[in-house]
Order: C-alpha cells, then sequence, then structure tokens
C-alpha cells in the first residue's frame, strides 16, 4: 500500500473498496407523521416524548430505537458492530451519549450540527473501506422541541418565527455499513468529498439556510473540481437542511461558479414537510432531518435503480445559543458522500 | 487488501502503516504557566483572556495558536493539510468553529468530552496509516473559565469546590499526524483501543475522576485483551484527567481484573499541576490537559527513548449542565493509542 493513494483532488477520497449501506432504520414524530414521508418512516409516533421525562430523554429514545430498528431489520446483533458514529445538536451530545449507552459499542461522538449525517457517513465508510472494520452504525438524531431550547427559545415563550425560518425535525436514522455486499444492500459509499467551515457573515439564526448555502456551494463546488464532474454525473444532488430560502441561495451561489445545478438540487427539508400546508416555514431541519429522508426517500430509490449515482451532502450551523449572544455570525459546513446503486 | 483484516480483538485495530507524529504545538494560561510543565509548553499566557473579549473567544484563540504554532515549528504550510480533527467540551463545540475557520481546512468535528485528543488522534491515525490523507492536524482545547460556565457555574458566583473536584486546564495543544516519517518525528502510532460508554451510576459532577475511572478500567482491559498485552509491556499507562480520586479508583478497578498498573499509570491530570501547592484539588481536567500534556511532557520522553512504548488515554466524562440538572448519571468514556519511539 503506498502513501496517501487514495487521495483525490483537495479534499476528496475515493475508496479502496466500497462501503455498503447494508441496513437502516428510521423513526419520527407527530408532524413527521402528518408529512409526505409518513408511510416510508419505520416508526412514527404522534407523542412527541415518547414515553419519556424530557424533551432530551426523548432524543435520546430516538437515537436508541433507530439503531435498534436497524439491527432488527438487518438481522446484526450489537456485538457485531466495530464502531457507532453518532452525533446530535445538542450541548455536549447528550442525546447520542444517553441514547446509546446500552449498546456497549466502541463509540466516536461527532459533531457537525445538522452535517452530522454526512460525517458519520463519511468517517464511518472510511474504516470500513480501508478494512479497519467490517461493520459500523452511523446515527443521528434532533429533535423540534429539544433544539428550540437548545439554541432560541423554550416552546412555553410562544416566540414567533420569520418565513425563512426552518422546523427541526423530531426524527433519527441510523444506517448499518459493512466490507460485504449482500442481498439487503441498499447502496454503496466509495467517494467522500469534506466540507470546510465557510463564515459568509450571516447572523440570523432564523435563516439558517443562507447561513448554510455557501458551505454547500463550496463542497458542491470542491467535489466537481476533485472528481472532474459535472451536475449532470449525478441524478440528484440532495443537500440535507437548507430549506426554500437556503436552496434558492445555493442554486445562486453555484451558478457565479458556472455550476448549474437547478434541474439536479433536491433539499431533504423540502422532502419531508409538505411546505405549502404544514406551516413549517422555510422546510425541515436538524440532524434528523438528513438521516431521515435518507433512509425513508433517498436509499429506496437508489436500490430499486430509479437513481444511480446521488450526491448526499448534510448541511450544518456552526452556532451555539452562546456564539449567537456574543454576537457572532453562523458559519456553516457541508460533508458529502456519493451514493450509488448496487446490482 | 481484505476485507476488516486490520481488526484486532473486539475494539482495536492495527493499522497497515503508522501515523507519525511530526509535530506538535501547545498554549497555556496563567495556572500552567505556575506549574511543573511551565517551561516545556511553547506559549504561556498571564492573561486568560489571550486578548479576546470572552471566555469562548479565548479558548477559540487557544486552538488557533495551538495550530499556528504546530505549523510554524513544522514547516508545513496550512493547505498540505488534508483534515482537521477537531473538538473542544463547549455546546455546539463553538471553540473549534470559530478558532479553526480561517485555516480552510476540511474539518471533522468532534464530541469526545476530555477525551476527545484521544478521539482526534485515533481518527486522524486512521486516515493517516490508510493511505486517505498524507497530513492531517488534531487539536482539542479547553479553558478553566469557559467550562465553569458551562457546566457549573460562572467564575461570579465565587462557588466552592470539593477536594474531589479537579481544575480544567486552560490550554490546547495540536499534533501533526504524517504518513512520512522524518527527521522531526517524535512518535509514531500504529494501535487503537476505542472506548465505549461506560455508565457506573455516578452521579457527582465535582467527582469526575471517579465518574471515568470505570471508562478507563475497561479500555485498558480491553486493550491488554486485544493485543494479549500486560501492563509490563508498556512503560507508561497515561490517562487523561482521572486527578488523584479517579486514579485511585482506576487502580483499584483494575486490580479487580487482575491487572496491577500500579507501578505503571501516570495521569496527565497530576503531571500539569503541583498537587501540593497550586489548590488545584484533584488535579487537572479538560481536554487541554491530556493535549498540553502530551505535547510538553510526554511526546519528549518518547522522542528521547526514555520511554519506548506509551498506552495514552485521555478520558472523558459525558455530561451536559442539562443532563446534570435531570438528574442523570455522569457516564465516561476513554481512547487509548499506543505511542512508540521511533528509531
Amino acid at each position: 500500500m503506498k502513501k496517501a493513494m487514495f487521495e483525490t483532488g483537495r479534499s476528496s477520497v475515493k475508496l479502496p473498496m466500497p462501503a455498503y449501506i447494508s441496513g437502516c432504520g428510521c423513526i419520527a414524530g407527530k408532524k413527521e407523521s402528518e408529512g409526505p414521508l409518513a408511510e416510508a418512516i419505520d416508526c412514527l409516533s404522534s407523542d412527541n416524548t415518547f414515553g419519556t421525562d424530557n424533551w432530551d430523554a426523548a432524543e435520546s429514545k430516538l437515537q436508541k430505537e433507530a439503531v435498534r430498528i436497524t439491527l432488527e431489520k438487518s438481522g446484526v446483533d450489537k456485538r457485531e458492530i466495530r464502531y457507532l458514529f453518532a452525533g446530535d445538536l445538542l450541548g455536549q451530545s447528550i442525546a447520542s451519549s444517553f441514547g446509546l449507552l446500552d449498546f456497549e459499542i466502541p463509540h466516536f461522538g461527532l459533531y457537525g450540527a445538522c452535517s452530522t449525517c454526512g460525517e458519520s457517513l463519511s468517517l464511518g465508510s472510511m474504516t470500513v473501506g480501508t478494512g479497519l472494520a467490517s461493520k459500523v452504525m452511523c446515527v443521528t438524531s434532533s429533535h423540534f422541541a429539544s433544539a428550540e431550547k437548545e439554541f432560541r427559545f423554550p416552546l412555553e415563550y410562544g416566540a414567533q418565527r420569520p418565513i425563512s425560518s426552518t422546523w427541526t425535525v423530531t426524527g433519527s436514522g441510523a444506517f448499518l455499513l459493512t466490507a460485504d455486499n449482500g442481498p439487503k444492500t441498499l447502496a454503496k459509499i466509495s467517494e467522500i468529498t469534506t466540507g470546510r467551515i465557510i463564515d459568509m457573515g450571516v447572523k440570523d439564526s432564523l435563516n439558517m439556510g443562507c447561513a448554510m448555502a455557501p458551505a454547500a456551494a463550496d463542497t458542491i463546488r470542491q467535489h466537481m473540481e476533485d472528481f472532474g464532474r459535472k451536475p449532470g454525473d449525478y441524478d440528484a444532488i440532495i443537500t440535507g437542511d437548507l430549506g426554500k430560502v437556503g436552496s434558492q441561495a445555493l442554486v445562486d451561489l453555484l451558478k457565479e461558479k458556472d455550476i448549474d445545478v437547478t434541474d439536479k438540487h433536491l433539499d431533504c427539508g423540502m422532502i419531508i414537510y409538505d411546505l405549502e400546508n404544514q406551516d413549517v416555514g422555510s422546510g425541515g431541519s436538524g440532524c434528523g432531518c438528513a438521516a431521515v429522508t435518507l433512509a425513508s426517500h433517498i436509499l429506496p430509490r437508489i436500490k430499486s435503480g430509479e437513481w444511480n449515482r446521488v450526491l448526499f451532502l448534510p448541511t450544518g450551523a456552526l452556532l451555539s445559543k452562546t456564539s449567537f449572544n456574543e454576537g457572532q455570525a453562523v458559519p456553516g459546513i457541508a460533508h458529502a458522500v456519493v451514493l450509488e446503486h448496487v446490482e
């Protein structure tokens, strides 16, 4: 093996072996159960506490259930899982820590805000695709009520929301990556483009789509450059949670770089909810948005062959309530993986 | 390449190629400048604001400086760095996000509490040791004042501290990992044991040493089992920040498993401060504790050959002020890497 032989361009790698997404599971809450993906989500609850005492515990329950469902659907025992790659939006990632404790699996905690689904799939694929692990699990979550409390105001305040604001998805998605390709394989990952932190000075924490769009544009541009490709080489280019407002910004930013994604771009935040009828502002957001949409909507289309190659890039806004209150801008980051159909 | 050929035991890997620690840099504050490692720390400030307006910005400055110093000492340009693996203790990891923004390096944000130094070296080594990257940077930080505000009380409250409590190190350490072995090589990493989340029900957030000791014991036991070794195979077994109280708990827990580390165990929290004279309770803690001690104390001893093989395992307490206030216990995690002398 040669040193650094798998580096591709500035920010990408092509793995020596593919990582197969061999299973997935997702769970979501009330709003999602009223949206367009309801029938494809494994488990739905009209009670957003999921039987727990508080919103943080509810989010932990989401991660636990997403992993449990994935193991069950895949027929894999938790002891076969080499690593967990997990993260969420809460301070000190407590949804992951407390939710995944009982599985007793070696654990890599991640923080990439709402890009964490992409980050976990990137790092997970890297371990599987280089012979470091045979099976790993990637899981992320978000919860509307815990996120409002963490980043904005407790629900009880009844704060008003501008139309640029997005609605944090209450949900979690887990993904089993394996070195082996079997009958349950949904897709494979062998190309990864890792995002940089991009700060264009957007300070409005209620317009996170525009705060994250420059990071998504940067990752897409870098990806195309690193692999010598164009948008036409993909059946879809799917961002995590830019929403309606951020998606328009992304298309405009890429046009300035002579990259036209108009016909290829989709956003999980606009897939998971019915924007006309669900009063969710600009669309869905949160780690759970990309994860639940990937599990319930994107992977089935790749498995069936409707889509052959998809660029999937969850997007994250790297703010905290402290950074916001101290007057900082909201930098963004976007982590891309290429999802490919397996015959 | 065979699938998963580098898996070793239940929780470990042996990398196909070593990752060389080719450079490091560290910076610390006032308390550390009065401690035993002062002369070996690259940059010290008696002003814990480091010229910034608030504690969070000060911690961002620490990370930025640690990376800058490391690049400068190594003679490496930031554009040569493939990935940043970074994390800190603050909610949503804002010290890393804002501190590392200007480097424009593809970024993997991590959260492993005070174990993050071990987590970043683990994942960084995995990318370098498998041909995915030629050069990566791992960086973590903590700041006494930002941590007190984040986890306990603002300094202005003047809250009292029990003797089991530890003192969060104000400091940051950065490590350059490369695929190439050169004259500046400090050590190499080729064996990694990844920690699980362990909860023994300790609820006292002012006795984090005891909360983390079971996780450290679990990782050490698993490491010895995975590689078929015993403590005598190491010149030192060094935990991150158990402090005096937690270190005793670790020795006792391992004795129950017939593993005697009495003569081999050291703790960064007891190296970085003079426990007799610095009024730091049980010792130092925080992501910066393990990172600064590694850069200023451990790596020089490995480079010189005084130590040939060291098991280095930063320890993390996975609590938040929310989880604490909601009555949850404090689970721990410990991520181990083997640091070896290079001739």
